[in-house]
C-alpha cells in the first residue's frame, strides 16, 4: 500500500485515464449506451486492481478510497464522443500508447508490490502484477463479448508486465530501496512495450 | 441489513421469482439443458446481490441465508418450459415487466443500504446499489454470450436504478426514517422503469 | 481442508493435469497466443477451486500453496503444441476423458467437504461442490467466448457431480468415516460420468 501511495499522483492520473479513454473508445466501437459506456470505462481503469483485491482479500479497493476518479469518469462519460473525436485529432497516436504503456507498468509493479506485502511467493506475486496491470482490459472485453485481445494478439503486453514484475521482486530480493525498484521496474516495463510496439514484436 | 431484512417477504418473493423467470425465458431461448437453465435463473436471481456481499467482504450471502429459494428454483426449473408457456398465456406483459421493476427497485435499495451501513461513501453506495439490481443480467448475458442488453439497449434501467439509489441516500442523509425512505426510493424507481417502458424513453 | 490434504497426491495431480490439458486443447484451436494458452490452461485448472474459495471467503487459495503446479503449467505451456500432437496420438480417448471424470469427482468431492466444515447447508455444500468442479471449465468457456459446455451440451456432467456431492454429504452425515465418504462419492461420479460417455446419455 505504501508503494501505491507513494507513486507520484499524476503518474496515477496518467494510468487511469489511459485505461478509461481504452475503454471508452472500445464501447463506442459497439454502440452502446451511456450506461455501457460509462460501465466499460470503469471496468476498464479499475477491474484489474478490483480483481486483484478480491483474490487478496484486501479492502477498501483503490477507488473507493479515491471516488474522485469514479466522478471524473463519471463526468468523461457524458462527453465522451466529442471529447474522443477531439482527443483523436489532437493527440497523436504514439502519445495514446505511451499513456497506456504507463498505465501497465504502473498497475503492475503496484499489483505486485502489494502482494508481496500480502505474504504472496514470488510467482504468485508476479502473477498477480500481471492481473492488475492487464485484468481491466480483460475483463472490458469478456463484457463487450470479444476473445480478450491480451491473449490472442501475440503482442508481448502480459510478457512485458510479467518480466517487470520479476525484475522488480529480484530488485527487492536484492535489497534495493522499494522506490528505486518500483520506478525501474515501472520504467522497465514501459520500454519494452514501446520498443515492441514500434518494431511490431510478436510471440506467436 | 437490517433494511433487507425489515422488507415485506411477499416483495422479496416477488423480485427473486420475477428475476428467474428471466432468467428461465433466456436460458430457454438458448437452447440450454436443464442445468444450464438451472445455472442461469440462479445467476440472474443472484448473482447481483452476491456479486456485492463479494465486493463488500460481505457473509453469508442472502441465498446461502435463504435456501428455500434455491429449492424453489431447483423445483421451477424441471418445470421451466411448461411453465414459462403458460405464464406467457395466462400473465399479461404488463404484469411481467412490474414484477421486473419491482426486482430493480427492491435489490436496488437494499443494495445501496447494506453499503451505505458497510461504510461506503455515498457514491460507492449509489453504484452498488445498481450493481445489485442489474448485474444478475448482466452476468445472466456474459454467460449467453451476448453483450449486456444493460449496457446497450439505451433504456433507462440502469437509470432509473441509480436515480433512485441517490435519492434514498439523501432521504436518509435530511434524517428520514428508513423504512419510509426505503419503500419511497423503491416505489421512485418501479414508477420510473413503468413510465420509461410505457412511453419507449431510449437515452442512446 | 483435512479432506483436500488426505487425498493421495497422485490423484490431485492428475486432476490437475487433466483440468489443464482440456484448458491447452480449446486455447489451441482458438488460435491463442502463449499468454492465452497459459491464461486458459490456468483458469481451467483452478478457476473453479478459486471461485469457491471466493465465495466461502477461504484463504490461501490452492494454488497459492502448491505454487509448483503454476510452474508446471507455465513449463508445459511453452511445449503446449507438440505436447498435445503427442498425447493426442500415444493416449487413447477413454484415458483422456477417464483423467477427466478423475479431476471432476476428485474437485467435487473437495469442494463440499470444504464448504461443509466452512459451516454451509446441505444443500450450498452440494452447489459448492459442483462449482468447484465445473466452473473452471465454465470460466475457461467465458473467457473464449463461447457459450459454456456444460450448461448446453446436456451431457450429464454437473449432474453426476451434484449427485455425488449429495451421496457424500449422506455418508458423512450418516456417520461414515470422512476418508471412505469422500472416496466412494468421487468413485461414483467417475463412474457415472464414464458410463454417460460410453452410453451416450443426454438429459437434453
Amino acid at each position: 500500500m505504501k508503494a501505491e501511495l507513494a507513486v507520484v499522483p499524476t503518474i496515477e492520473f496518467v494510468a487511469v485515464l489511459a485505461a478509461a479513454f481504452s475503454g471508452f473508445a472500445e464501447a463506442r466501437k459497439k454502440q452502446m449506451d451511456p450506461v455501457g459506456v460509462f460501465t466499460v470505462a470503469f471496468v476498464t481503469a479499475f477491474g484489474g486492481g478490483t480483481l486483484r483485491d478480491l483474490l487478496l482479500d484486501r479492502r477498501p479497493f483503490f477507488w473507493v478510497q479515491h471516488v474522485e476518479y469514479v466522478v471524473l469518469i463519471l463526468v468523461l462519460t457524458l462527453a465522451a464522443t466529442p471529447l474522443l473525436r477531439l482527443a483523436r485529432r489532437v493527440v497523436p497516436e504514439t502519445a495514446f500508447v505511451l499513456a497506456d504503456s504507463i498505465g501497465l507498468g504502473f498497475f503492475s509493479i503496484a499489483g505486485t508490490s502489494v502482494s508481496l506485502i500480502a505474504g504472496m511467493p514470488f510467482i504468485v506475486a508476479a502473477i498477480f502484477g500481471v492481473v492488475t496491470g492487464v485484468c481491466g482490459g480483460l475483463l472490458r472485453d469478456v463484457i463487450l463479448n470479444e476473445v480478450p485481445l491480451v491473449l490472442r494478439d501475440g503482442k508481448p503486453y502480459a510478457l512485458a508486465s510479467f518480466a517487470g514484475c520479476w525484475f522488480y521482486l529480484l530488485m527487492v530480493q536484492a535489497g534495493a530501496p522499494d522506490p528505486l525498484a518500483l520506478w525501474t521496474s515501472a520504467a522497465l516495463i514501459v520500454a519494452v512495450r514501446m520498443i515492441a510496439w514500434r518494431a511490431q514484436w510478436t510471440i506467436k
